[in-house]
């Protein structure tokens, strides 16, 4: 992101010229960006430590061409539904190297996955192992599986977060007569092949401790099935969650923080142990993905409010970005074709949705804004393109792939007569 | 909604058996419900009071079929987007009976809204009306307008709800220097024709003071415009947000409990003013067509969270139905194939996203609930469909309309193939 001649620049690329082509709102993509991501990632975790992978959260943003930069960059993929799982598969993304997470997996899904041959499912839930392994038997295959356990045991109840954790509709509860029961018909499962166990404790997660408190949790659970079943896992899985700084009074976390001392534990324990070093996997999305994102917008609507507020309106809203009215979250932007110009005025950037949730900035401070503007909303990598909706049949914007100064369209703007494509009209006898 | 040898009922209709025909998560409509809520609007309020219209809030819920009835009903309709409009054509809704609303209407919207020819445009903010003018002097054509009113002003600031209107992105400030320029404006030009104000004070709202404020600030207006300009206003608008009661803890409001003495208020202002009584209109969305819907889910994981909650994943969530998780959304439910069975357990409903904040109903008291249930979610007629997603891929249920034991397919589910059809995978030349 630079400024040239008063203008915004994203990988190389004049956002203003982008969004005369493209219209707005408009999501942008920085390649460059995510293959930096990709490339920190090897350098702090997956080259630094062997046995490792990286399987990439695709909830955060999944798009074919995502696929196509995640399979040429060695990633994984972790995807949560059958939806997800389509979309990789038409991208060409190696099955194998796909993992499957969700609470509920429906039977249909675990058919697909099986199937295409997944690399792993994790299991999420007591009814799923049996339903994985009668799929499996029909169909005359094996499956690597993980267990996702609810690490939020009483021992651990002292961290908040974590506490939130316990009551949580993910993971298995560390409990002797429910978790156990599901690592034994695991362990001598015909059709399953039990790699070991994964947690996830949450998004946009700044603290360290509640990785550790999970991670020892899991480590215990390890011993443990090692002095009952004789039985050693080989992959321990621990999540994403990694915070990303969406403005500047938010802390700014790198992958390091969480996973340097998370490894030295884990790897300080299974050499007291004596027992062999599992793979560790993680699943980055949002940390991966939130920078390389930016959408423009072209202000309309300019209403001030005296004394209270000054509204600028812009062509999209919560339909492209949910997660202000969501999650309260913040973000910060910039007058794309002003980008050089003092910020002299503070003001509150809204939708054009036609509910008062529909603010997407609340005091940005700005160059003085006009009519014909175009803004540009930092960081949108994530969980806006994911979370996109019709609200008020409102159309998915156009989604430009960024590279080194050129741009490549990857999702086309919704039309208009897709909004109404999968309607029929009831027929009426004798009205 | 009854039930019938233990299976819910909803109108006419066996819920397990439409279930099993259409799969789950499924959205249906009671076309029968819609029909006696136009009636009970008609008897309180259209056929009660001589020039009154009632212009449905499609933001709630809009589809084809939807304008087919509200046709049928004689009703009009409000639109806030080129989308809302576009749909509303395509199902042969009379132009004239449209009216179009929105804090901030793209140039693009107001051309198709001229072109079409839509009964009212609703200026909302002070350069809209001299783009609407400049666009209907090119096409030659002149349109209805009323002004909407932002009715935060000083004298009103003692209600909570309307101070917070104050702060808000919708109408225009009522200060000398910003309205009047509009209203004189509006009065003076040859291609709009100004019939009046329009004010919304917002959604859900179970009080009747903030609507006779808000009356108040209009009739005032209307009085200082007669008196300036000798112009005396037409019509009305005010707005909708009459609240529905989704769960039995909260108020049952009538549409007479708003419109009885606000129609009261109006009436004896202008036999006292000697002024000729404006037509007025009302937006009623929620409160017409919220009753009407309901949504079944099958029944999927089930975890006990032993001593803190035992949770009921079901195959839809916060995709199909956001409302829990960004307003805090209450809603009641049953099991449907279960619906005479005691209430024995207190379970959280939670969806299938992978989100911890994917629950759609916390502490319902059901009948013991496994998997393979269907699970039927109350009042889910507005803001459910209108603000369905795809996130984690997944992938918009279907609809059926009922009526009387009768059910017609009226929205297809979505295809995986339509996940990705927007989709371009870029071409990397040497790659």
């Amino acid at each position: 992101m630079e400024t040239r001649n008063g203008v915004l620049y994203f990988d190389g690329c004049d956002t203003v010229e982008l969004a005369e082509k493209y219209g707005t709102p408009l999501y942008l993509v920085s390649e460059s960006m995510i293959i930096r991501k990709c490339n920190e990632l090897k350098e702090c975790f997956l080259n630094r430590y062997s046995g490792t992978r990286a399987a990439y959260a695709g909830k955060a943003y999944l798009t074919m061409s995502m696929c196509k930069i995640l399979e040429r960059e060695g990633l994984c993929l972790d995807v949560v539904s059958g939806g997800e799982l389509y979309t990789a598969i038409q991208a060409g993304f190696p099955a194998e190297r796909i993992e499957f997470n969700g609470n509920n997996k429906l039977f249909e899904e675990i058919e697909m996955a099986v199937d295409y041959g997944v690399g792993r499912i994790i299991i999420d839930g007591t009814q799923e192992l049996p339903m994985i392994e009668s799929i499996c038997e029909k169909k005359k295959k094996k499956i690597s599986i993980l267990i996702r356990i609810n690490p939020g045991v009483e021992s651990l109840t002292h961290a908040h977060m974590v506490t939130g954790n316990t009551d949580s509709k993910f993971g298995i509860p560390l409990e002797e007569d429910v978790i156990f029961p599901v690592i034994k018909a695991a362990i001598g499962s015909n059709y399953l092949n039990f790699m070991g166990f994964h947690f996830h404790i949450g998004s946009q997660i700044f603290d360290l401790e509640p990785y550790l408190l999970a991670v020892d949790a899991v480590l215990n659970l390890s011993k443990e099935v090692r002095e009952r079943y004789g039985y050693s896992i080989e992959e321990i899985n621990i999540g994403g969650g990694y915070a990303v700084q969406y403005v500047k009074e938010e802390e700014n976390k790198t992958w390091d923080y969480y996973l340097e001392p998370v490894m030295k534990k884990i790897d300080t324990f299974f050499k007291q142990e004596g027992m062999n070093h599992p793979a560790v996997v993680i699943e980055p999305g949002r940390s991966l993905v939130a920078d390389a994102g930016m959408t423009l917008y072209t202000v309309g609507s300019v209403k001030e409010i005296r004394n209270i507020r000054k509204y600028i309106s812009v062509d999209g809203g919560m339909a492209d970005n949910i997660r202000p009215a969501l999650y309260g979250a913040k973000y910060d932007g910039v007058i794309a074709n002003k980008a050089d110009q003092p910020r002299v005025e503070k003001v509150s950037i809204c939708g054009k949705c036609c509910e008062s949730g529909d603010v997407l900035i609340r005091d940005l401070q700005t160059a003085e804004a006009e009519a014909g503007d175009i803004l540009a909303v930092f960081k949108t990598g994530a969980y806006c393109y994911a979370m996109a909706n019709n609200y008020n049949k409102s159309r998915t914007p156009a989604m430009v792939l960024l590279k080194d100064g050129s741009a490549q369209l990857i999702v086309k703007r919704q039309s208009y007569e897709s909004l109404t494509c999968n309607e029929v009209i009831p027929f009426y006898p004798g009205k």
